[in-house]
């Protein structure tokens, strides 16, 4: 990594160094979400069924629905022969109503809850583009292996951009996050999102979705008063997730809620394979109930017997009956 | 499946349902806990010390010396050459004395905290005949692989009855519980107990063991402020579980505490062999503190070298203070 | 062990055995910590950076820096042809100002938080000689198989010493603690240490270092308001600890944070091999976020690739925010 592109933090940025990154667009004044989406779908030889038109969305570009399944490759290119996929990322202000009573601030990536679920495959180089328009210093620290430089920890403050690059390795689920002290604060306003690396050899067809199950401190009282999968309280619970029967899942689940040290992920009337961090290719473990402290992750793989509605929740149920539950639908086949 | 003898819940229940059900005795209106005990010892070739006359029934029928080692099998059918087994379960409520100063009404299965230790062999069918009659409305949720119809979500309200059934599947050491909201509430009340379904061949013989470490919201203030093994605060420390010297102990441990994120369970002056849900024949670990989110359980296999009294409690020492805590007394042999 | 030299409790105890215990010098009204360190570095291949003069200490006999790597081998005996190895404690209690603001009184072993990191290898003979001048009555309860006899449960009142003697099995990264109730508070207040067994064939060569993670409940509300690695919070994040790129580095990290459920460790821009309480020779896991209940405790094994600082902490991030933060400061080899 010799030419580390780094936009040094002190300095205020030109416009020529906003038009070289491309951001001009989405300039240091521009609080707005103007980044097009760089999020493609995978081609999947599973079978999913189609979004349903009665899953709504949220806010402008926020629909828990489609980010279940959504997926963001970046942009590819070649350089010197090498895959390099860059992603474009805007820190900034959405807010959303977590349900009939209480409307909430959150801060994000991208105008999503959690942030977009960025994916590489091992040995790809990541560029990341970071933009932030959020109104308070934030930035992107990344799970992974990599340069001291490029760990996330040097504030970015509001209308400045930077850019992380490294080698994504190694592959498994892991995340990213805002790390600005108090980082309590920064991850519980929306600031997170998932960060998968795929194997060389991809993993077997499966119906993939992503489940974040985050927190929120409505009164600032250090701790949460609701709680969610993908960022909206009971969401899946009114919306429930359409799946096939007897089609292979592959979950990949994060916890990120803080104040609480651990929140376990239950599914009703089944059993799941435990990939651990996502770091394996084999199982080590079946079970209906995993523990997870805070930003731990895995991949859960399972599939349905029989249709009907099943429940998804943490079991620490005081957790789940504030806002962190759903359903799945099983579709006979 | 197909015909699923599922009681309809809006329906008020008939007393010609209710003879067939064989729940006529117990009826609608019976509060009381009528059933006969349908626990059946198991033929042990492992050395068990017989149960002390010393170690007193907290409640009629509720004896935490006894239920340590108490394993309900069913009444056992055969039906088109297919082993059915039989369970009877009432809910109702029973007032226990949690300490000399504090009585509590529990809600429970079949008159005691936790409920009845259903045992089954994998691939048997289970039937489940579930009277409620707790006062409120309850329900039975198993974890296992089943419809979603016998899911156990479905309000059985108070002096209905319903039947779940389903294959036992996987092996292992699963739970049950009233899955009504809010569920902390009912699971702190008391309503839960333990579902063992047996691999095909045998475990080795063993002196086996249930212990289930819950909490006690006594004041309503979505904290515990006791908690226990097997229902009863402190009980074990005053009357502490014989076991031999050099006999394989397989306790089957879940924890069911509510309002807390997790709690170890460690053993002192040992180490055991760890057999995750029960769901493998080989151990993945050994240690002597493991930690358990909610819902979670497993199987701990151990023996004392040495003679004399052992403590075993969760390692988050307020709430082993506060009643979750035990002693095995090793008999030399 | 025919003739276990256990110290009755209840008398008070002469000079003649204390001379015998080689303890007189730091005899029952000696509240001083007068006893020589008895610690001993152990002969690395691995390549370790000296430590730094500007890493201060924090009390008499106290240096965080110095501790992360100081392993007491004990006093080395041969009896019968046998591997004794002799540890001399004493209970005792130190101020501690634990930030700018906050002086808090510690209960320690041998004058520091955590107690001395107590070593042997497995089938050595142990032997404690454990003088309580504390103030309070204290134990040395140990994590391992031994007799009911040793189990640290009996009270060592202030002024009286006990001997816990025992073979060193199995090998894993160990804890000894304090087991007066209430035990929160005897834990809480700094009486706690690692006890490392050594695997017959030594491990590879390694930079090892110990990490304890605690809380300090300062002002007896049963919660913490500090945390800290090692004792003293902040002191890894103003003081880095330095360690050479491409070292391995061979981590013994405990839990000991009393008041909350469970608490992660997390490296940041690297992963580690996990070695469960350390009782494998084999990793069974990798990650950058392991859960750890009150008590568990593993090996975590990694390299940096890059020099430059990286922090370590719980994701459960106030924990972190309140102390518990730490860097490594990875020197270009």
């Amino acid at each position: 990594m010799p030419k580390l592109p780094l936009i040094e933090q002190g300095k205020p940025f030109s416009r020529r160094q906003l038009i070289k990154l491309g951001l001009a667009g989405a300039g240091v004044a521009g609080a707005a979400l103007a980044l097009p989406s760089l999020t493609r779908k995978q081609t999947q030889p599973a079978k999913i069924p189609p979004l349903s038109s009665e899953a709504p969305a949220v806010a402008a570009g926020f629909n828990p629905m489609a980010i279940v399944r959504d997926f963001d490759y970046g942009t590819v290119k070649k350089e010197n022969g090498r895959t390099i996929r860059e992603f474009r990322i805007v820190a900034g202000t959405t807010k959303l109503d977590l349900n009939s009573a209480v409307s909430f601030i959150t801060w994000n990536f991208n105008g999503r809850v959690p942030g977009p679920t960025l994916r590489a495959k091992e040995g790809d180089r990541v560029r990341v583009i970071f933009l932030n328009n959020g109104g308070h210093a934030h930035t992107m620290h990344f799970h992974g292996i990599h340069r001291a430089e490029v760990d996330g920890i040097r504030p970015v403050r509001n209308g400045a951009a930077t850019i992380y690059e490294f080698d994504a390795e190694p592959y498994g689920v892991h995340l990213y996050h805002c790390h600005i002290a108090p980082v309590t604060r920064h991850i519980s306003k929306g600031l997170y999102g998932m960060f998968i690396i795929d194997p060389p050899t991809a993993r077997p067809p499966a119906d993939e979705m992503v489940l974040v199950m985050a927190g929120y401190d409505v009164n600032d009282d250090q701790r949460n008063e609701l709680y969610a999968f993908n960022g909206l309280p009971d969401y899946y619970m009114m919306h429930p997730i359409p799946i096939y029967q007897n089609q292979l899942i592959r979950l990949y689940v994060l916890n990120l809620i803080e104040f609480e040290a651990a929140a376990t992920f239950h599914l009703h009337a089944n059993f799941f394979d435990v990939y651990p961090t996502g770091m394996t290719l084999t199982p080590t473990q079946r079970t209906d109930v995993i523990t997870m402290g805070t930003a731990e992750r895995h991949i859960l793989e399972f599939a349905y017997r029989y249709p009907g509605k099943y429940m998804f929740h943490p079991h620490q149920d005081a957790i789940a009956e504030a806002g962190c539950m759903g359903l799945f639908d099983v579709i006979e086949s």
